[in-house]
Protein backbone atom coordinates (compact mmCIF):
# COMPACT_ATOMS: atom_id res chain seq x y z
CA UNK A 1 0.00 0.00 0.00
CA UNK A 2 3.02 2.27 0.91
CA UNK A 3 3.98 2.25 -2.90
CA UNK A 4 0.59 3.58 -4.05
CA UNK A 5 1.41 6.81 -5.69
CA UNK A 6 -0.16 9.99 -4.30
CA UNK A 7 -0.11 13.32 -5.61
CA UNK A 8 -1.03 16.61 -3.48
CA UNK A 9 -2.97 18.96 -5.05
CA UNK A 10 -2.76 21.99 -2.61
CA UNK A 11 0.09 23.02 -0.84
CA UNK A 12 -1.74 25.27 2.01
CA UNK A 13 -1.58 24.57 5.57
CA UNK A 14 -3.89 21.32 5.08
CA UNK A 15 -2.13 19.79 2.14
CA UNK A 16 1.61 20.47 3.52
CA UNK A 17 0.65 19.15 6.90
CA UNK A 18 -0.71 16.19 5.48
CA UNK A 19 1.21 15.54 2.83
CA UNK A 20 4.52 15.96 5.09
CA UNK A 21 2.53 12.86 7.34
CA UNK A 22 2.19 11.16 4.87
CA UNK A 23 5.95 10.81 3.89
CA UNK A 24 6.56 10.07 7.32
CA UNK A 25 4.27 7.17 7.49
CA UNK A 26 6.42 6.10 4.63
CA UNK A 27 3.96 6.57 1.34
CA UNK A 28 4.97 7.90 -1.76
CA UNK A 29 4.18 11.64 -2.73
CA UNK A 30 4.83 11.57 -6.27
CA UNK A 31 3.98 15.43 -6.91
CA UNK A 32 2.95 18.49 -5.41
CA UNK A 33 0.92 20.69 -7.05
CA UNK A 34 0.80 24.66 -6.59
CA UNK A 35 -0.31 27.57 -8.51
CA UNK A 36 2.02 28.87 -5.86
CA UNK A 37 5.48 27.49 -7.69
CA UNK A 38 7.30 28.23 -4.30
CA UNK A 39 5.06 26.38 -1.84
CA UNK A 40 5.03 23.92 -4.49
CA UNK A 41 8.59 23.67 -3.86
CA UNK A 42 8.99 24.26 -0.71
CA UNK A 43 6.56 21.07 0.08
CA UNK A 44 7.58 18.90 -2.51
CA UNK A 45 11.62 19.41 -1.70
CA UNK A 46 10.78 18.77 1.93
CA UNK A 47 9.49 15.21 1.37
CA UNK A 48 11.14 13.97 -2.39
CA UNK A 49 8.09 15.06 -4.37
CA UNK A 50 8.25 16.95 -7.85
CA UNK A 51 6.57 20.00 -7.56
CA UNK A 52 4.57 21.24 -10.43
CA UNK A 53 2.61 24.57 -10.90
CA UNK A 54 0.52 23.89 -14.03
CA UNK A 55 -1.86 21.37 -13.77
CA UNK A 56 -1.13 19.79 -17.06
CA UNK A 57 2.54 19.18 -15.67
CA UNK A 58 0.45 16.76 -13.21
CA UNK A 59 1.46 12.81 -14.02
CA UNK A 60 -1.06 10.13 -14.59
CA UNK A 61 -1.54 7.47 -12.63
CA UNK A 62 -4.03 5.23 -10.68
CA UNK A 63 -2.75 6.14 -7.28
CA UNK A 64 -4.79 8.56 -4.82
CA UNK A 65 -5.13 12.23 -5.66
CA UNK A 66 -5.46 14.37 -2.71
CA UNK A 67 -7.53 17.83 -3.46
CA UNK A 68 -6.33 19.92 -0.12
CA UNK A 69 -7.52 23.35 -1.83
CA UNK A 70 -10.33 26.29 -0.41
CA UNK A 71 -13.84 24.32 -0.38
CA UNK A 72 -15.08 26.63 -3.26
CA UNK A 73 -12.12 25.98 -5.74
CA UNK A 74 -12.55 22.16 -5.21
CA UNK A 75 -15.22 21.55 -7.87
CA UNK A 76 -13.34 23.78 -10.39
CA UNK A 77 -10.16 22.12 -9.77
CA UNK A 78 -11.59 18.44 -10.38
CA UNK A 79 -12.84 19.88 -14.02
CA UNK A 80 -9.31 21.14 -14.81
CA UNK A 81 -8.15 17.83 -13.55
CA UNK A 82 -10.38 15.97 -16.20
CA UNK A 83 -10.02 18.01 -18.70
CA UNK A 84 -6.03 17.57 -18.96
CA UNK A 85 -6.59 14.17 -18.86
CA UNK A 86 -6.04 13.30 -15.32
CA UNK A 87 -9.09 11.07 -14.46
CA UNK A 88 -8.26 7.50 -13.31
CA UNK A 89 -7.28 6.67 -10.00
CA UNK A 90 -9.07 8.20 -6.65
CA UNK A 91 -9.75 11.53 -6.20
CA UNK A 92 -10.37 12.86 -2.60
CA UNK A 93 -10.69 16.14 -0.94
CA UNK A 94 -10.24 17.29 2.39
CA UNK A 95 -13.04 19.28 3.30
CA UNK A 96 -15.41 18.93 6.03
CA UNK A 97 -18.30 21.09 4.82
CA UNK A 98 -18.27 19.76 1.05
CA UNK A 99 -20.42 17.03 0.05
CA UNK A 100 -18.22 14.74 -2.03
CA UNK A 101 -20.32 14.78 -5.10
CA UNK A 102 -19.02 17.88 -6.61
CA UNK A 103 -16.34 15.62 -7.49
CA UNK A 104 -18.78 12.99 -9.21
CA UNK A 105 -18.90 14.87 -13.03
CA UNK A 106 -15.24 14.14 -13.61
CA UNK A 107 -14.30 11.05 -12.00
CA UNK A 108 -15.29 7.35 -10.75
CA UNK A 109 -14.02 6.72 -8.22
CA UNK A 110 -13.81 9.91 -5.75
CA UNK A 111 -14.03 10.67 -1.68
CA UNK A 112 -13.75 12.36 1.40
CA UNK A 113 -10.63 12.28 3.11
CA UNK A 114 -11.24 14.76 6.42
CA UNK A 115 -9.00 15.02 9.12
CA UNK A 116 -10.57 16.78 12.07
CA UNK A 117 -8.26 19.45 13.14
CA UNK A 118 -6.80 23.12 13.11
CA UNK A 119 -4.19 23.40 10.85
CA UNK A 120 -1.74 26.44 11.15
CA UNK A 121 1.70 26.88 9.22
CA UNK A 122 3.47 27.63 12.61
CA UNK A 123 2.38 24.19 14.14
CA UNK A 124 2.78 20.59 13.55
CA UNK A 125 0.20 19.18 14.48
CA UNK A 126 0.25 15.53 16.20
CA UNK A 127 -1.82 12.91 13.93
CA UNK A 128 -1.53 10.31 16.35
CA UNK A 129 -4.90 12.55 18.21
CA UNK A 130 -6.60 13.63 14.50
CA UNK A 131 -9.66 11.44 13.23
CA UNK A 132 -9.97 11.65 9.42
CA UNK A 133 -13.62 11.25 8.30
CA UNK A 134 -13.63 8.86 5.33
CA UNK A 135 -15.90 8.75 2.43
CA UNK A 136 -15.61 6.96 -1.13
CA UNK A 137 -18.01 6.68 -3.97
CA UNK A 138 -17.17 2.82 -4.27
CA UNK A 139 -16.59 0.21 -1.37
CA UNK A 140 -13.27 -0.43 -2.01
CA UNK A 141 -11.72 2.74 -2.13
CA UNK A 142 -13.54 3.58 1.33
CA UNK A 143 -10.96 0.24 2.35
CA UNK A 144 -8.08 2.04 1.05
CA UNK A 145 -8.95 4.89 2.49
CA UNK A 146 -9.92 3.61 5.59
CA UNK A 147 -6.33 1.52 5.78
CA UNK A 148 -4.65 5.00 4.48
CA UNK A 149 -6.01 7.03 7.52
CA UNK A 150 -5.22 4.63 10.45
CA UNK A 151 -1.67 4.59 8.77
CA UNK A 152 -1.45 8.69 9.31
CA UNK A 153 -3.88 9.79 11.59
CA UNK A 154 -5.73 8.59 14.93
CA UNK A 155 -8.71 6.11 12.96
CA UNK A 156 -10.43 6.45 10.46
CA UNK A 157 -14.53 7.36 10.52
CA UNK A 158 -17.01 6.61 8.11
CA UNK A 159 -19.66 8.63 7.90
CA UNK A 160 -22.69 9.90 5.91
CA UNK A 161 -22.49 13.56 4.11
CA UNK A 162 -25.04 14.62 6.52
CA UNK A 163 -22.72 13.69 9.64
CA UNK A 164 -19.76 15.01 8.76
CA UNK A 165 -21.20 18.28 7.91
CA UNK A 166 -22.33 18.31 11.80
CA UNK A 167 -19.13 17.32 12.91
CA UNK A 168 -17.84 20.57 10.81
CA UNK A 169 -20.08 22.65 12.39
CA UNK A 170 -19.30 21.60 16.20
CA UNK A 171 -15.28 22.08 14.88
CA UNK A 172 -16.63 25.25 14.12
CA UNK A 173 -18.55 26.19 17.32
CA UNK A 174 -15.75 24.25 19.71
CA UNK A 175 -12.97 25.79 17.69
CA UNK A 176 -13.16 28.89 15.36
CA UNK A 177 -15.75 30.48 18.13
CA UNK A 178 -13.91 29.79 20.90
CA UNK A 179 -10.75 31.07 19.56
CA UNK A 180 -12.37 34.12 18.75
CA UNK A 181 -13.52 34.51 22.29
CA UNK A 182 -9.80 34.03 22.88
CA UNK A 183 -9.35 37.22 20.48
CA UNK A 184 -11.48 39.37 22.87
CA UNK A 185 -9.93 37.85 26.67
CA UNK A 186 -6.52 39.12 24.72
CA UNK A 187 -8.15 42.41 23.84
CA UNK A 188 -10.06 43.06 27.73
CA UNK A 189 -6.48 42.05 28.79
CA UNK A 190 -4.26 44.39 26.78
CA UNK A 191 -6.74 47.73 27.19
CA UNK A 192 -5.99 46.79 30.93
CA UNK A 193 -2.00 46.44 30.75
CA UNK A 194 -2.25 42.90 31.70
CA UNK A 195 -0.63 39.55 30.06
CA UNK A 196 -2.69 37.54 27.69
CA UNK A 197 -0.87 34.53 30.01
CA UNK A 198 -2.56 34.97 32.74
CA UNK A 199 -5.70 33.54 30.68
CA UNK A 200 -3.40 30.44 29.38
CA UNK A 201 -4.09 27.93 32.38
CA UNK A 202 -7.76 28.81 32.23
CA UNK A 203 -8.49 28.34 28.83
CA UNK A 204 -6.33 24.73 29.14
CA UNK A 205 -7.93 23.72 31.98
CA UNK A 206 -11.55 24.67 29.81
CA UNK A 207 -10.12 22.24 27.34
CA UNK A 208 -8.94 19.57 29.31
CA UNK A 209 -11.75 19.60 32.11
CA UNK A 210 -14.62 18.31 28.85
CA UNK A 211 -12.40 14.94 28.55
CA UNK A 212 -13.28 14.17 31.99
CA UNK A 213 -16.71 15.78 32.58
CA UNK A 214 -19.33 16.52 30.04
CA UNK A 215 -19.35 20.25 29.20
CA UNK A 216 -22.74 20.68 30.81
CA UNK A 217 -21.88 19.35 33.82
CA UNK A 218 -18.43 21.66 33.59
CA UNK A 219 -20.38 24.75 32.98
CA UNK A 220 -19.28 27.14 35.87
CA UNK A 221 -19.77 30.68 36.17
CA UNK A 222 -22.16 33.53 36.49
CA UNK A 223 -25.07 32.85 34.33
CA UNK A 224 -24.95 29.11 35.01
CA UNK A 225 -25.30 30.27 38.74
CA UNK A 226 -27.90 32.89 38.21
CA UNK A 227 -25.88 35.70 39.75
CA UNK A 228 -27.22 38.82 38.32
CA UNK A 229 -24.87 41.35 40.56
CA UNK A 230 -22.03 40.11 38.68
CA UNK A 231 -23.40 39.92 35.26
CA UNK A 232 -23.89 43.53 35.85
CA UNK A 233 -20.76 44.56 36.77
CA UNK A 234 -19.66 42.68 34.03
CA UNK A 235 -21.90 44.40 31.30
CA UNK A 236 -21.19 47.89 33.02
CA UNK A 237 -17.46 46.86 32.44
CA UNK A 238 -18.56 46.22 28.54
CA UNK A 239 -20.46 49.32 28.06
CA UNK A 240 -17.43 50.87 25.92
CA UNK A 241 -17.26 47.77 23.16
CA UNK A 242 -21.51 47.33 22.39
CA UNK A 243 -20.37 43.84 19.97
CA UNK A 244 -18.66 42.32 23.08
CA UNK A 245 -21.57 43.56 25.56
CA UNK A 246 -24.21 42.05 22.93
CA UNK A 247 -22.32 38.88 23.27
CA UNK A 248 -21.88 39.13 26.56
CA UNK A 249 -25.52 38.85 26.96
CA UNK A 250 -26.59 36.43 24.14
CA UNK A 251 -24.00 34.00 25.61
CA UNK A 252 -25.65 34.69 29.43
CA UNK A 253 -29.08 33.80 28.00
CA UNK A 254 -28.16 30.77 25.95
CA UNK A 255 -26.08 29.45 28.86
CA UNK A 256 -29.03 30.24 31.77
CA UNK A 257 -31.58 28.40 29.18
CA UNK A 258 -29.15 25.52 28.74
CA UNK A 259 -29.03 25.00 32.24
CA UNK A 260 -32.79 25.06 32.91
CA UNK A 261 -33.44 22.33 30.46
CA UNK A 262 -30.62 20.24 32.20
CA UNK B 1 4.01 32.26 58.32
CA UNK B 2 2.93 28.84 57.67
CA UNK B 3 1.93 28.78 61.30
CA UNK B 4 -0.17 32.04 60.82
CA UNK B 5 -4.39 29.97 61.63
CA UNK B 6 -6.84 30.29 58.82
CA UNK B 7 -10.14 30.12 58.87
CA UNK B 8 -12.04 29.19 55.46
CA UNK B 9 -15.73 30.78 55.20
CA UNK B 10 -17.33 28.24 52.53
CA UNK B 11 -16.58 24.73 51.19
CA UNK B 12 -18.40 24.80 48.14
CA UNK B 13 -15.70 24.23 45.05
CA UNK B 14 -13.65 27.16 45.64
CA UNK B 15 -13.45 27.09 49.31
CA UNK B 16 -12.84 22.62 49.15
CA UNK B 17 -10.19 23.07 46.67
CA UNK B 18 -8.55 26.23 48.04
CA UNK B 19 -8.16 25.07 51.61
CA UNK B 20 -6.70 21.26 50.56
CA UNK B 21 -4.14 23.50 48.48
CA UNK B 22 -3.11 25.08 51.79
CA UNK B 23 -3.06 22.04 53.90
CA UNK B 24 -0.94 20.38 51.26
CA UNK B 25 1.16 23.27 51.18
CA UNK B 26 1.91 23.03 54.89
CA UNK B 27 -0.46 25.66 56.09
CA UNK B 28 -2.53 25.44 59.24
CA UNK B 29 -6.26 25.62 58.83
CA UNK B 30 -8.11 25.21 61.44
CA UNK B 31 -11.74 25.73 61.06
CA UNK B 32 -14.22 25.17 57.99
CA UNK B 33 -17.61 26.87 58.46
CA UNK B 34 -20.22 26.31 56.26
CA UNK B 35 -24.08 26.10 57.13
CA UNK B 36 -24.39 22.64 55.12
CA UNK B 37 -22.97 20.69 58.19
CA UNK B 38 -21.78 17.50 56.08
CA UNK B 39 -19.77 19.66 53.89
CA UNK B 40 -17.87 21.57 56.58
CA UNK B 41 -16.83 17.72 57.94
CA UNK B 42 -16.17 16.36 54.60
CA UNK B 43 -13.76 19.48 53.88
CA UNK B 44 -12.58 19.71 57.80
CA UNK B 45 -12.29 16.34 58.16
CA UNK B 46 -9.68 16.05 55.32
CA UNK B 47 -7.49 18.57 56.43
CA UNK B 48 -7.23 18.04 60.48
CA UNK B 49 -9.51 21.09 60.89
CA UNK B 50 -12.37 21.59 63.01
CA UNK B 51 -16.20 21.75 61.07
CA UNK B 52 -18.50 24.42 61.97
CA UNK B 53 -22.13 25.20 60.92
CA UNK B 54 -22.92 28.06 63.02
CA UNK B 55 -20.86 31.53 62.73
CA UNK B 56 -20.65 31.80 66.09
CA UNK B 57 -18.71 28.73 66.61
CA UNK B 58 -16.34 30.44 64.63
CA UNK B 59 -13.06 31.07 67.17
CA UNK B 60 -11.54 34.50 66.92
CA UNK B 61 -7.82 35.35 65.69
CA UNK B 62 -5.94 37.69 63.84
CA UNK B 63 -4.91 35.48 60.95
CA UNK B 64 -6.22 34.93 57.95
CA UNK B 65 -10.04 34.15 57.10
CA UNK B 66 -11.04 33.40 53.58
CA UNK B 67 -14.16 34.29 52.45
CA UNK B 68 -14.79 31.60 49.71
CA UNK B 69 -18.99 32.17 49.17
CA UNK B 70 -21.24 33.00 46.97
CA UNK B 71 -20.54 36.66 44.89
CA UNK B 72 -23.24 38.07 46.28
CA UNK B 73 -22.95 36.05 50.07
CA UNK B 74 -19.96 38.13 50.35
CA UNK B 75 -21.13 41.56 52.12
CA UNK B 76 -23.80 39.60 54.28
CA UNK B 77 -21.22 36.82 55.71
CA UNK B 78 -19.03 39.83 56.52
CA UNK B 79 -21.74 41.50 58.98
CA UNK B 80 -22.54 38.71 60.11
CA UNK B 81 -18.88 37.61 61.12
CA UNK B 82 -18.53 40.89 62.82
CA UNK B 83 -21.57 40.49 64.80
CA UNK B 84 -20.28 37.32 66.13
CA UNK B 85 -17.38 39.22 66.98
CA UNK B 86 -14.70 38.31 64.73
CA UNK B 87 -13.71 41.41 63.50
CA UNK B 88 -9.79 40.89 63.91
CA UNK B 89 -7.14 39.86 61.81
CA UNK B 90 -7.74 39.83 57.63
CA UNK B 91 -10.66 39.09 55.65
CA UNK B 92 -9.70 38.05 51.89
CA UNK B 93 -12.63 36.88 49.74
CA UNK B 94 -12.42 34.61 46.58
CA UNK B 95 -14.05 36.85 43.89
CA UNK B 96 -13.04 38.29 41.12
CA UNK B 97 -15.95 40.56 40.00
CA UNK B 98 -17.09 41.88 43.60
CA UNK B 99 -14.85 44.93 45.24
CA UNK B 100 -12.82 44.35 48.10
CA UNK B 101 -14.40 46.91 49.42
CA UNK B 102 -17.63 45.45 50.59
CA UNK B 103 -16.07 44.55 53.12
CA UNK B 104 -14.44 47.39 54.10
CA UNK B 105 -18.13 48.40 56.77
CA UNK B 106 -16.76 45.14 58.98
CA UNK B 107 -13.18 45.10 58.90
CA UNK B 108 -10.02 46.92 59.22
CA UNK B 109 -8.02 44.83 57.10
CA UNK B 110 -9.34 43.33 54.33
CA UNK B 111 -8.61 42.14 50.88
CA UNK B 112 -8.66 39.73 47.63
CA UNK B 113 -7.89 36.04 47.01
CA UNK B 114 -8.70 35.39 43.79
CA UNK B 115 -7.21 32.40 41.94
CA UNK B 116 -8.26 32.53 38.22
CA UNK B 117 -9.28 29.14 37.09
CA UNK B 118 -12.23 26.70 36.63
CA UNK B 119 -13.31 24.69 39.97
CA UNK B 120 -15.19 21.54 39.71
CA UNK B 121 -15.93 19.28 42.52
CA UNK B 122 -14.88 15.95 40.13
CA UNK B 123 -11.10 17.45 39.38
CA UNK B 124 -8.04 18.77 41.03
CA UNK B 125 -6.94 21.64 39.48
CA UNK B 126 -3.22 22.12 39.08
CA UNK B 127 -2.45 25.18 41.93
CA UNK B 128 1.50 25.22 40.24
CA UNK B 129 -0.20 26.56 36.74
CA UNK B 130 -2.76 29.23 38.46
CA UNK B 131 -2.11 33.05 38.95
CA UNK B 132 -3.69 34.29 42.16
CA UNK B 133 -4.73 38.10 41.99
CA UNK B 134 -4.38 39.54 45.46
CA UNK B 135 -5.59 42.88 46.68
CA UNK B 136 -5.21 44.09 50.41
CA UNK B 137 -6.37 47.58 52.47
CA UNK B 138 -2.60 48.02 53.86
CA UNK B 139 0.54 47.17 52.67
CA UNK B 140 1.99 44.64 55.37
CA UNK B 141 -1.70 42.51 54.01
CA UNK B 142 -0.65 42.65 50.72
CA UNK B 143 2.68 41.04 51.03
CA UNK B 144 1.16 38.22 53.46
CA UNK B 145 -1.21 37.95 50.53
CA UNK B 146 1.71 37.63 48.04
CA UNK B 147 3.93 35.55 49.96
CA UNK B 148 0.69 33.22 50.70
CA UNK B 149 -0.34 33.30 47.41
CA UNK B 150 3.27 32.62 46.08
CA UNK B 151 3.31 29.28 48.25
CA UNK B 152 0.18 27.84 46.98
CA UNK B 153 -0.23 29.06 43.16
CA UNK B 154 2.23 30.19 40.51
CA UNK B 155 2.28 33.72 40.89
CA UNK B 156 0.54 36.69 42.81
CA UNK B 157 -0.69 39.06 40.54
CA UNK B 158 -1.45 42.22 42.40
CA UNK B 159 -4.02 44.45 40.88
CA UNK B 160 -6.12 47.54 41.08
CA UNK B 161 -10.01 46.38 40.77
CA UNK B 162 -10.99 47.78 37.21
CA UNK B 163 -7.83 45.12 36.50
CA UNK B 164 -9.69 42.47 37.99
CA UNK B 165 -13.15 43.05 36.59
CA UNK B 166 -11.34 42.88 33.35
CA UNK B 167 -9.39 40.09 34.09
CA UNK B 168 -13.13 38.53 35.79
CA UNK B 169 -14.69 39.02 31.89
CA UNK B 170 -12.27 38.06 30.01
CA UNK B 171 -12.23 34.32 32.04
CA UNK B 172 -15.95 34.35 31.40
CA UNK B 173 -15.16 34.96 27.17
CA UNK B 174 -12.83 32.18 27.32
CA UNK B 175 -14.39 29.85 29.94
CA UNK B 176 -17.81 29.82 30.62
CA UNK B 177 -18.98 30.91 27.02
CA UNK B 178 -16.23 28.41 25.51
CA UNK B 179 -17.53 25.99 27.74
CA UNK B 180 -21.47 27.04 26.55
CA UNK B 181 -19.99 26.34 22.58
CA UNK B 182 -18.49 22.74 23.74
CA UNK B 183 -22.38 22.12 25.38
CA UNK B 184 -23.49 22.88 21.58
CA UNK B 185 -20.76 20.80 19.59
CA UNK B 186 -21.73 17.96 22.23
CA UNK B 187 -25.68 18.68 21.13
CA UNK B 188 -24.68 18.71 17.50
CA UNK B 189 -22.95 15.14 17.42
CA UNK B 190 -25.29 13.46 19.33
CA UNK B 191 -27.99 14.35 17.38
CA UNK B 192 -26.03 12.57 14.39
CA UNK B 193 -24.95 9.49 16.68
CA UNK B 194 -21.22 10.95 16.82
CA UNK B 195 -19.19 10.54 19.62
CA UNK B 196 -18.43 13.85 21.84
CA UNK B 197 -14.83 12.38 21.39
CA UNK B 198 -14.36 13.28 18.09
CA UNK B 199 -14.23 17.01 18.81
CA UNK B 200 -11.32 16.52 21.96
CA UNK B 201 -8.19 16.43 19.73
CA UNK B 202 -9.45 19.85 18.24
CA UNK B 203 -10.57 21.68 21.66
CA UNK B 204 -6.86 20.77 22.59
CA UNK B 205 -5.03 21.78 20.28
CA UNK B 206 -7.52 25.03 19.89
CA UNK B 207 -6.16 25.63 23.25
CA UNK B 208 -3.02 24.67 22.84
CA UNK B 209 -2.58 26.82 20.01
CA UNK B 210 -2.69 30.29 21.75
CA UNK B 211 0.19 28.88 23.87
CA UNK B 212 1.93 29.81 20.77
CA UNK B 213 0.51 31.94 18.37
CA UNK B 214 -1.82 35.03 19.29
CA UNK B 215 -5.33 34.04 18.87
CA UNK B 216 -6.10 36.05 16.24
CA UNK B 217 -3.25 34.45 14.08
CA UNK B 218 -4.78 30.98 15.17
CA UNK B 219 -8.15 32.19 13.78
CA UNK B 220 -9.18 29.67 11.19
CA UNK B 221 -12.15 29.12 9.41
CA UNK B 222 -14.72 29.79 7.18
CA UNK B 223 -15.34 33.15 8.45
CA UNK B 224 -12.27 34.27 8.67
CA UNK B 225 -11.60 32.88 4.87
CA UNK B 226 -14.28 34.17 3.67
CA UNK B 227 -15.90 31.17 2.71
CA UNK B 228 -19.61 32.32 1.95
CA UNK B 229 -20.46 28.77 0.90
CA UNK B 230 -19.80 26.94 3.26
CA UNK B 231 -21.44 29.58 5.75
CA UNK B 232 -24.56 28.80 4.11
CA UNK B 233 -24.19 24.77 4.40
CA UNK B 234 -23.89 25.38 8.10
CA UNK B 235 -26.85 27.75 8.50
CA UNK B 236 -29.08 25.40 6.17
CA UNK B 237 -27.95 22.77 8.73
CA UNK B 238 -28.85 24.74 11.58
CA UNK B 239 -31.80 26.08 10.68
CA UNK B 240 -33.87 23.56 12.66
CA UNK B 241 -31.82 24.86 16.04
CA UNK B 242 -32.61 28.79 15.92
CA UNK B 243 -30.41 30.04 18.89
CA UNK B 244 -27.58 27.75 17.21
CA UNK B 245 -28.37 29.46 13.73
CA UNK B 246 -29.05 32.76 15.47
CA UNK B 247 -24.94 32.21 17.54
CA UNK B 248 -23.76 31.11 14.44
CA UNK B 249 -24.55 34.19 12.25
CA UNK B 250 -23.48 36.22 15.45
CA UNK B 251 -19.81 35.02 15.76
CA UNK B 252 -19.10 34.57 12.29
CA UNK B 253 -19.75 38.34 11.71
CA UNK B 254 -17.61 39.23 14.63
CA UNK B 255 -14.83 37.32 13.35
CA UNK B 256 -14.54 38.93 9.89
CA UNK B 257 -15.40 42.14 11.40
CA UNK B 258 -12.35 40.99 13.97
CA UNK B 259 -10.25 39.71 10.53
CA UNK B 260 -10.82 43.45 8.77
CA UNK B 261 -9.43 45.18 11.16
CA UNK B 262 -6.28 43.05 11.67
Amino acid sequence: MNALPITFIGAGNVGTHLARRFHDTGFRVVQVFSRDKSKAEALAGSIGADAVDQLSGIVAHTGLYILAVRDDAIAEVGRQLADVGIRDGLFAHTSGATPASVLQPYFGRFGIFYPLQTFSPQRTPDFLDIPICIQASVPEDESLLKTIACAVGKQAVVMEERQRIALHVAAVFVNNFSNYLYQRGQHILEKEELSFDLLLPLIRETAEKVRHLPPNAAQTGPAVRGDKKTIARHLEYLQETPDDAALYETMTRLIVNAAKKK
